[in-house]
């Protein structure tokens, strides 16, 4: 029995995400450079529209060595900044962020700006370099730094700053990782011009180190309304966040404790849950019995009669912008989108909103299934398809044939989920998991608009049909014309012009079909012959 | 600009991940206890195989509560033991590890065991027990212990031990969760046979919710040969690493750090590498500049004549666990299995393994591709096919058509990576990355399987197109037969026997259709007739 010791050991967040980078997205160089300017332009764009601010985004790509493939990745907002305090961790330590809150975010996992920093300090060896300034503050700072793996703290290499001339606000980061643009390129293209279709009240510009410039131009200037930070909704507390509120305030009561930290729950409400629970409304939380917590957060979790949760915290894109976007993408002949009522999961609100376009330039489907373009929170998700719920809705949920649809179809349908917290599958942000909840919206959304897909095309369907009927009357409305003219008045070509004009409105009055419908056929007929 | 102040904070890895619950495959009670089952059955024979021991697994799953879906899981095993001075941090500390190590192992992440006692607490309250031994060890230890979740400790609630009277050694953990059995039942049913098709050498038995017992007894008493910790391979190391293994030793020279830092270097390879790299081979690695560490990275992973990564860190199946576990599963007509030659990626060293089953019971397979069984480092893995690169590989690198299947046909193919560090996608560690290195060998191992099917599906096609050319000349040879008899001697009933003998021979020198066949098929019209 050869008995290895073991050596057991603790680790840091920061090596934990160094050692399993892929698992965030950074697997390669190409897809390393792909998901730092993901990031970097998910910040800009979170420090921005969600504080009623129109997003100027500005992305620069450099290469930085002749010899191997560095890349300078530079980008610039103008959000609200960071508080020059704050930087160090903001930048240098794993799990520091500042959306750990209930509130629809891009970025959630205090992770991805990190992981570049940690990306090019193991690959190029180059700090961060952080230039930021509030509105109203004085000064805008300068720092560089990189993170100390084992101890996941920041190191700061060196810092300044100086008097603002104008009122300038906004972050500038720039992050040198290798990379390998020569496999990123298309991906990083895709990934700027599905993000510029969900926000048109944006301007993004990208420099790209083949010297080319992407430019995607703000189209309207009406930005949604931000999101507001929300307190936990019954439905998704458990016993760890319930000690957690607990420990974290100073409740006086249970009954303060329902009231106060939760959404949804007035007074009425709060005795009904305790009455429940059986627990003492007067009681100090902190003297709750283990047996109470799991009998108040049971009772919490199954109320029925509760206020589903605030939709303050998230920020739909709406069907005008999604329509918008499908018709600039495939210019079809049909588009039509939908935004569903919030509904909730885990106590999380979200909205699941969708498209579809078909035919003009939609290109041609796989062979058993639409072309899907797919968000959450208005990012866009380019990776893992073939595991995101979406997909699995399309595959197992939907019954094409009952849309009219045969696939290979000329067809495209986008689902966007926003939500406080995407229930993505891992944390490079690239597929959603297979939430029951999600799952039936995500299918309710997609029914809503192919209904108005099979409206549109039965309606073509049944044109096309009295085309054709109208077609095979009108072959014969002139022959019969002249028979009857020759009959009543000796071929009089007056008398055969008031017979076809009669013939028409009788044939038009049986058919249904329209009398200049049928004028039009007899016209083409006239000319074929 | 209605804009809201930020609120930053630091999250502990355990709040992170109990946060984030779903990323690690804690994402419904149902998920969650096929989950709980997982890592506990691969912790128990990660503490058995890998140290040479026959694994004895005994799995427990008892509903404890009347009205509410709270499930103990029990997992025992006869392996190595835990010291009790480490039991508190191996289940109460997130990202504490033993297998934190360049050796094959089942877990990887230091992740699984404290998400489910984290998942326990969240949802039941109830503390992990963890009753444990090492041989040689004269006295048993007792823990009860939670997760200090902010500050990711654990927190002892009772500890005890007690002297043993057999040198018993193992462990024994309990977690009481919220499940959902009747979701859970056939994933962890299939997860447990799967698991035992490539570990034979184990006694897997479960007692369910249902009072059903589940037993796989062991099949061989051969283990394979237990995977042995090495050091890091310079194709692999990147400049943080390189750091890390300088201030973690006390290396007196860079020469020094090269040879005993590394596997497969040696004098003359060191003093190579430094000459290529620009840097003296007797200075101090502390007194390196970043411009050298740079460049020793970069020569070490660019480094052509170098030997590949040591194998002794990793365990493959072999063919014949592969194919006995195809045959057991499919009773397949055919079946062939390949295990590759080790390859590195990224300076890990990996096998491909690969196994193909067709015909027999084996059902049709979906329209576009075969059923797939997938391994990692010998576990089954169940869910998220469709983003493994094993399923990339089969549907985007395999010409099926090649290997005559046209899908949907009979056949199943079993892939089995094997690594010091498998490319997971998501630490519940459920598919594979696409890494360009592992997905060409499972293209090359699948190809190795492919064309043996091939030859077996052409002598089948070729051995069938001889039967029925020999049944069509066969229709004719009883008339020829008896045309010559007659004409040669008057119908002479023996005559036109040897006749039919002669001609059997000759059409069977010219057809090269054994004379046995023939006459089979003579029978066979004689009979029709």
């Amino acid at each position: 029995m050869g008995e290895a010791a073991e050596k057991y050991r603790a680790i840091s967040p920061a090596e934990f995400f160094y050692k399993y980078r892929e698992i965030a997205g950074f697997s390669s160089p190409a897809r390393a450079i792909y998901q730092t300017v993901r990031e970097l332009v998910e910040n800009a764009l979170d420090a921005t529209d969600a504080h009623g601010i129109l997003p100027d985004v500005k992305i620069s790509i450099k290469r930085v060595d002749e010899i191997q493939e560095f890349y300078r990745i530079t980008v610039e907002d103008n959000g609200i900044g960071i508080p020059p305090d704050v930087v160090p961790d903001a930048f240098g330590r794993v799990l520091f962020s500042s959306k750990y809150v209930l509130r629809q975010t891009r970025g959630m996992y205090g992770l991805g700006v990190k992981m570049a920093v940690l990306y090019g300090q193991m690959t190029t060896g180059r700090p961060v370099e952080v230039i930021t300034s509030k509105s109203g503050f004085k000064r805008i700072y300068y720092f560089k730094l990189r993170i100390d793996v084992n101890k996941n703290e920041p190191v700061i290499i060196e810092r300044s700053s100086w008097r603002k001339n104008r009122d300038w606000h906004g972050t500038i980061v720039s992050i040198t990782i290798e990379g390998d643009w020569g496999r990123a390129k298309q991906k990083i293209k895709e990934y700027l011009f599905k993000t510029a279709i969900v926000t048109p009240y944006a301007n993004i510009v990208a420099l790209t180190p083949d010297d080319e410039i992407v430019y995607y131009p703000r189209v309207v200037d009406k930005l949604p309304s931000p999101p507001v930070e929300v307190k936990p909704h019954p439905h998704g507390v458990d016993l760890e966040l319930l000690k957690q509120i607990i420990s974290s305030h100073n409740y006086s009561s249970v009954e303060e404790l329902l009231i106060k930290g939760f959404q949804s729950i007035g007074e009425a409400t709060a005795r009904l849950i305790l009455q429940q629970a059986g627990v003492d409304p007067a009681k100090p939380p902190v003297d709750l019995t283990e047996n109470e917590l799991l009998s108040l957060v049971n009772t919490l979790r199954s109320m029925k009669d509760i206020r589903a949760p605030s939709t303050k915290a998230i920020s739909p894109l709406g069907s005008e912008i999604i329509e918008a976007g499908l018709k600039h993408v495939f210019q079809p002949e049909f588009t039509y989108a939908v935004s569903r009522r919030p509904q909730a999961y885990q106590g999380h609100p979200f909205v699941v909103e969708a498209g579809v376009a078909y035919g003009g330039k939609t290109p041609l489907s796989e062979n058993d299934k639409p072309i899907i373009l797919r968000y959450a929170n208005k990012i866009p998700l380019l990776y893992d398809e073939g595991s995101d719920v979406t997909t699995l809705v399309v595959k197992e949920d939907i019954g094409w044939d009952n849309y009219m649809i045969t696939f290979p179809a000329p067809i495209a349908i986008l689902v966007h989920v926003c939500s406080t917290k995407i229930p993505f599958k891992g944390v490079g942000k690239e597929s959603i998991a297979d939430v029951p909840e999600v799952r039936r919206e995500i299918k309710l959304a997609l029914m809503d608009v192919l209904r108005e897909l099979r409206k549109y095309l039965s309606k073509k369907a049944r044109e096309e049909e009295l085309k054709k009927r109208a077609e095979h009357l009108a072959k014969y409305i002139p022959e019969v014309a002249r028979s009857l003219a020759l009959i009543t008045s000796g071929g009089d070509k007056e008398a055969e012009a008031l017979l076809l004009r009669r013939l028409v409105s009788i044939v038009s009055k049986r058919t249904g079909i329209p009398v200049t419908e049928i004028q039009g056929v007899l016209e083409s007929v006239k000319i074929g012959a």
